[in-house]
């Protein structure tokens, strides 16, 4: 395997020319964590370990912090997380950023870890991009892995994404003043559709189904917005052709009653959900159950020794995929890491209350 | 004995007359999960019951909600909640009274759990002051049991608790404009001395020992207000007599070098710490370990069945006793607590964020 030959070379280097040599030579970044998932869980494991000393490089496939909260939901509120009756998802991460940034964690943003092998008594990740990054602990806090957009079955789809079809809304001011189609049903479609309407030039929201599935306030506020001219609604239609040279010019919908439809549109923006794949993690030899990382509930540690999964991603009996239970996990999992790094050292526990945290660091 | 007795007359009651007569003959109350606690997991645990709607009713020997969040430190910060970069102790148990508030929980406050039976497949708990709380479930959320100061060796201590003498410092404007003696060597004596300075005629810090234990920046802080002459610090020097006749009105002070000084004072608090102690639970047949109830962490149950302990009370194997991790017990107690009362009901996992809490309810 090329990565194995690579790294023996690496290791010769290491060996010959010390560690400033290989780093500059391979641009590794070396770190006690390495974070697999920059969603809640993650973040929150940079407080933990930072109040041990150990600092983390968190890794993660989309282009902001977050997770699924950014990613997905952002502006919808959470009621279970403890001490907030209410909080946007979007707000929480925030605080998270707030919370972990005494402790000055790194960011490897829009990558996926591919390939882990050992080399030197730790671990060495390697993502899709090329980066390396070695650490003696990995946690993997992927949440439901890797997301995949549900894809809509138009033959020429893939000749448009980046070219007018987006399954993700990631920088919203791309689409003001534009036209813009959006296709769904769920909240994700409506509240895009609520969010966008207000700086596109036009927007039209279709689905094939004449109720929508998602929230009912959603639902009269995309109404109203409609009834404002600001958004026009098709249901019981879908789009079966998309049109354009380079770019997208114009969708072909199909409507129940009235037939067949041509939309001029610069955007056609999918959203039918997203399916969870663990994705390249599953291959790396972690016992699986159902597509998530069975661990020990000691200290979420898995069946490799240093690997530890926290949040969406472990399974245990008892398991809740809830964010509030991956919070205790990572906390659980660090003072684990710690020992595993560090065997012979005592770790005294300390109270943030009476210590504070400057004092920690 | 008189409380098995009682009951086994009381069960007669329940045959003969029905759930009614007995309730108003003996003042009981019923619930899904009694919670002996009211402490932030305690708390929470009415949250995560609610949403799975058990009713809930706490109680808690301290006359207010929040265990040592309230009484011991509500004005001091905490940096180890998730989401929260820094919350006031005394905040946070605010923000948790408004989660649960939806679900109504019932309160039983200034009482302690006394005695237990098992009564009619349920439990039933008596209170010091002869309250009787009936539940199928028994939550104990106890913190670290029932708090007992440290006392100093004074002959006449006693006479002036309430008269000048006070362990806690639980309103603080009761102090201002008073002269003030505050005696020891930690945190609580060095963080409540800055705090009440500002308000006090006059305040002495007594120590016996030359340097304290406190925080450094807790230290600093103190020794700045003794520059500016808001505190007098007094080292290696101990507190050997009060005098006064009802009410405190100087203490004699034994120092090292200068013999014995007096000093006129309205309030004498002598902040030594607490010792914690499990009290009347720790004689209920639960398993312990140290002044803590084994649990497993499968569900957070007890070796008795329908009986869970969450939070500092509690212990196993990688414990932790930090208030988020008491969360996510209360949370996984929750599912196994519905799974007990309703054995043949399939609970369906629900997210908050899609369905709401008021849709829940």
């Amino acid at each position: 395997m090329q990565i194995r030959y690579l790294f023996a070379n690496c290791d010769k280097v290491l060996h010959s020319g010390g560690l400033f040599l290989s780093l500059s030579l391979y641009n590794m970044i070396t770190t006690d964590l390495l974070i697999i998932g920059a969603g809640p869980c993650g973040l929150f494991t940079v407080f933990e370990a930072g109040l041990l000393k150990l600092h983390c490089h968190i890794l993660d496939v989309l282009p902001q912090p977050g997770g699924q909260l950014t990613e997905i939901y952002p502006k919808k509120p959470i009621y279970d997380i403890p001490g907030y009756p209410e909080i946007m998802a979007g707000d929480l991460i925030q605080n998270l950023m707030k919370q972990i940034a005494p402790f000055h964690p790194g960011f490897t943003l829009g990558e996926r870890a591919e390939t882990i092998i050992e080399d030197d008594g730790k671990y060495l990740v390697t993502t899709n991009k090329g980066t390396h990054i070695k650490a003696p602990v990995i946690v993997i806090a992927g949440g439901l892995g890797c997301f995949e957009p549900r894809k809509p079955p138009l033959p020429n789809l893939e000749k448009y994404e980046d070219h007018g079809v987006d399954y993700f809304v990631k920088r919203p001011m791309n689409y003001a003043g534009k036209d813009v189609v959006i296709a769904g049903g769920g909240d994700s479609a409506l509240d895009w559709s609520i969010y966008l309407a207000k700086h596109t030039k036009t927007l039209t929201l279709i689905h094939r189904r004449h109720d929508f599935r998602g929230a009912p306030d959603s639902i009269a506020k995309v109404q109203e917005l409609q009834a404002q001219g600001l958004i026009r609604i098709i249901t019981e239609a879908q789009v079966i052709a998309l049109e354009g040279d380079d770019r997208l010019t114009s969708v072909t919908i199909k409507h129940d009653k009235e037939g067949n439809i041509s939309i001029p549109t610069d955007y056609f923006i999918p959203l039918f959900g997203l399916t969870p794949k663990l994705g390249p993690i599953g291959h790396w030899g972690l016992n699986l159950d159902h597509q998530a990382i069975s661990v020990r509930t000691l200290d979420y540690s898995t069946n490799m020794p240093g690997i530890y999964a926290v949040g969406d991603i472990n399974t245990y009996p008892g398991k809740l995929k809830l964010i509030l239970c991956g919070f205790h996990e990572a906390t659980l999992m660090c003072q684990a890491a710690f020992h595993y790094i560090y065997p012979d050292k005592k770790l005294s526990f300390k109270y943030t209350t009476v210590t504070g945290i400057h004092e920690l660091m």
